[in-house]
């Protein structure tokens, strides 16, 4: 048993509040266990020029964290004028993770600009992130259908987040917290579809090392965490979950 | 009667939760009708290298809008590398409101950093933020006081801020929305005590000018509101709220 | 008696110097006591791109203090790399004061750039910018008229800026140097026009508060000096106070 | 077979100078294929604040890409002023990785800085940078211990890292270059020791997803890609070799 | 004759305007045709971190412009965020022909500031700089000394410096204003003592090219405006000029 | 004799290797003794926006040095977020300098970018620079002509750079290594062009000052010097040489 009850298999609770913020297209409050992340998907009406005429969307994500998220107050980036590195790491992950299952060219040349804000972080931040921000983006996308600006639900597939690790005395465990992070040796995110397909794997040593029959124990642990994940997604999305699922299905035949 | 209803000297609906946020000495969340805010206090064992040694405390704000707490998102700071002229502005006034009604002397060497997260805006986000930030404040000195840290509440005196304005139809109106304060012909922020002392005033005419008749009928107006958001205030601080009010009734003797 | 021998209503010697510097449209050196400010006024023939096709005009204002013009020397903001919040605030100040006096649609699609720069400063740095800024202003839209560009000047009123207080021993005070400005439990500054209408109202209790009857004293005094700066203006601008003069009457009436 | 006539499985030639610059402590030229990179390790007697008095040493890295090592000239972040998301990501991972393979303790209060400058681009220059960066590490250290400053090697086992994919007709490949990186379906960077432990795992679907049996292909490539890789190491280092198998067989017991 | 009327070897009018600004511990206006420069210079009683330590001193030097010195508006830099190429070289050479002219270790640990801000721009404003940042510095020192802080004055000779070049039509001129200096093939700033010794030679073709021959012509006529240049210096110092004199002299021996 | 053996008029070893890196139009590694330079010239089919539409082209230059290139580490500029004085002042020098022997309406609209990368410095890195990057420009523009896209070599003539100095014992020096520089007297930077024709001098003295019979011997040792630099120059351009040379012995006429 875990420092805080769960079982090595066992995600914390997980709850998606649907239209948290009134302004944006798409916008959730996303808690797993203590980690708060307030996500939301704005419409924006063309592209970065890069892509300008290609008749192609985007799809591109910031992340931020309130200074008191955490236990120490950590500086607000805009006041030191730069991005860090870690920050940059998250908000092109989350990006790259939500383009993987969308169909750029349905969406139009759109952009759809994530935003996950972390109020209160306890470990899991880019996990829950991208989780609630799917979730966001679904409910903006669905506002454009609605709107009759496009015809079709662009995404392909369901997406959740989860992170793994090993820990030195519980062996490989699934969502760790905060204090779990700190001291675990191996650290892995991993980005799954509903099909069970990988999006992206991010396994790491924390000065340390870790083998393949590990990496695979990882693995099992966070396909079954993103089932459960998702199927909280489609509760929150409600009737919009069976246009994706459609989607799913399609692709999976 | 206004666009939404309420009479010329009528707040919007305002609630403060308290403790909204686990990890900060003190937090709320602030709702003035569809603007909300959270406010954080934190403090820090030590003050800005300028003031050591001199035993007293420091107390200083940040203040920060989630891009889609607007109607159009609006870029992240942090994004542009650099802080923008209002923002700095609201954080300098946050700072000074606070420092007005605390004895930093009986603060100790110590800093209150407030953080104001305005997570969807609709007018009057930096009264609220001042309003909010007085109640973050006041629970991280009684958790001072708890821990021993402290003998005595620092705070002199309640302290609220709202908004008045001109309206060319409705003439002096307070507590101004988004849409309100768009089209005002003269906009101004009071910030005062309970026992009606001025803190600061900053009245603006924006592409227009005003007459002191204009000025005193809103003083009245914002000195009611006031009045209106220090009941509200003390609600939520419950029993903290006599320490402030013993304080502030040596005072006024 | 204060200090420096003034009663507590008298201003310090002002004197504005035209043409000071050769290249710019409008351009005056403007002395109050130890204060000196170059204010110069350049017209540009277009405007910020947000305005563009409205056929309206604008103004924005700079503000800069060379580093020994304080009795320590501050860094340069170049060197530094970013404009403290005290700048910004002043520049803001500055630029949406002038805004207040001129009809925009007269003006055309042309900005004006206010350049103040502090040379030596004792106090009043921002109302000295103001009240010498409007005269280079003027000089410089008087060029215009001269030159053919705009049929009828602008200006709609003349308009000057001075500094109130209050002081723990000589009660409210007008027009305090820095010493003085150092001490004062209230600072307050007054931007207004020849007719006596407010433009901008600025209170601030340094670590204090202060009542509205003091608040009021404080209006009373500004009002009086405003009225003799604006006879220093009509002095230095000669024939081109009469157009400005007429344009006051004609909204007065 | 593949455009550049390689199997799959087939790395493409790899050569390490050594000594190639005269100043900095450990210092090779790697060459992988068209890639070419420059990696010094540099000694500073001292450990960033955050650690110090702990005894224990650290490592960090710095990447950068000279204008003209790609096909179109790009900006240099220096004139940017900002380094690129990209490239934080690349110098965290170096540095992560070499950490893992460093008994930071043994080190004593050092710093190892790891500059590699990508002079040639031709993709897997973040691999090539590792593969390059452990081998000029190791030299810097074998200086240390010749100079009686470190009486151990403090490096566990070689380590080494290789880019994996799946390109759409040829299936799982070993070392990607440019080209086919730009159209491959899954690009993975494994980091591994020569005990054959993994540091790093990233795999990523190109707006596009993989399966598990995909995931264990491309691991297969990447550990026969890696001892490939050590094996290359040890003859650069010749003597100092032996020292670190030394080390690394102790931890294999 | 030139188009202002003036000889080949003639410079315009020059004037050192002493103790101009009431803060500083030396403060000139130097004025140069058109051109206005204020010279400020500031004693600080320490030396950068480098330099701790060694019982000596160290002078550098700060140059800007206001927007309106020249006749288009220039930005300002502060508000580019940063400073320029152009002015970086400037006040590197205006701090480097001081230094020349220094005994820093008869300084002591004190750090002389140049702020050289140009009010008025026409051609030579780094020469002007210099040649009243000469002046502005002995004022200073002479303080120093009479403030007893210091027992000898430690400036060696005078320095001062002038722009000279080729005109296409004119052949060799001294001291070119801002016409002339835009269409001169060559350009040279020299900067010299009064014993004749060089202290900086910096000759540019602008797309073009010189001889050997027409630099030593310019030289000449560099070496006659310096003379005519400290003239006015000694001047504009009186008695402090006699204590830099007998400096001179000395070396001179 | 000099501590490296050398007389006083004589060139460290000089190589040219060309073809160095394979994307650019042009590329050499030049070495000079210890020093080595990376240099890359890059074709851009157009101008910056303030020359366009004039029918002429544009040099620019770029100059930074690897962190290890000296012997003690240096921090990246991209790191700090900003460049030096120093390396502003460098690539202002190098792109001037290769300006003045182009005919920049025979390039067309076009921008040659040189990117100067030291990677090992001991003395006369500028100088390097610019001789290395006469021959990739040279080679680029040679690629420009043998695509057809201009129709003459733009080149009017062959630009060599050198160092000279003088030094307390050897008097006036050629080529100072990084020891002879850091104790030289006086430091000057002579760019020349095959004929004998200056385009740059640069003299400084450094703490220190030099006679005009200093400054002639320095010069007669840097026409020295670049007639050998010219000679290296011709020989690693091969044929390419001959247009050089055929244009300037038509100016020469």
């Amino acid at each position: 048993m875990r420092k805080d009850g769960r079982k090595n298999n066992e995600l914390r609770d997980v709850h998606i509040d649907k239209n948290f913020i009134i302004h944006p297209e798409g916008s959730v409050l996303i808690t797993v266990g203590q980690t708060k992340v307030i996500c939301n998907a704005s419409i924006e009406d063309r592209v970065p020029p890069f892509m300008r005429g290609e008749g192609k969307g985007w799809i591109t994500a910031e992340y931020s964290m309130l200074p008191r998220a955490t236990e120490q107050r950590t500086i607000r980036e805009a006041s030191k004028g730069k991005i860090t590195g870690r920050t940059m790491e998250i908000q092109r992950l989350i990006g790259r993770a939500l383009r993987a299952v969308v169909n750029l060219n349905d969406l139009g040349e759109r952009t759809i600009w994530i935003d996950c804000d972390v109020i209160q972080a306890d470990g899991g931040t880019r996990t829950a992130s991208i989780t609630g921000a799917f979730v966001a983006m679904t409910l903006a996308l669905g506002k454009l259908m609605n709107d009759g600006k496009i015809k079709k639900m662009p995404i392909t597939d369901f997406l959740a987040a989860i992170s793994v690790g090993v820990d030195e005395e519980q062996g490989e465990i699934l969502d760790l917290n905060y204090q779990e992070d700190s001291k675990a040796e191996v650290d892995m995110n991993v980005i799954m579809t509903a099909q069970g397909e990988l999006v992206e794997v991010q396994g790491t040593g924390e000065e340390s090392t870790f083998t393949r029959a590990q990496l695979n124990s990882m693995l099992d642990l966070a396909e079954q965490g993103i089932k459960s994940l998702v199927e909280i997604q489609k509760e929150a999305l409600g009737d919009l979950a069976l246009l994706v699922e459609k989607n799913a299905n399609k692709q999976g035949e």
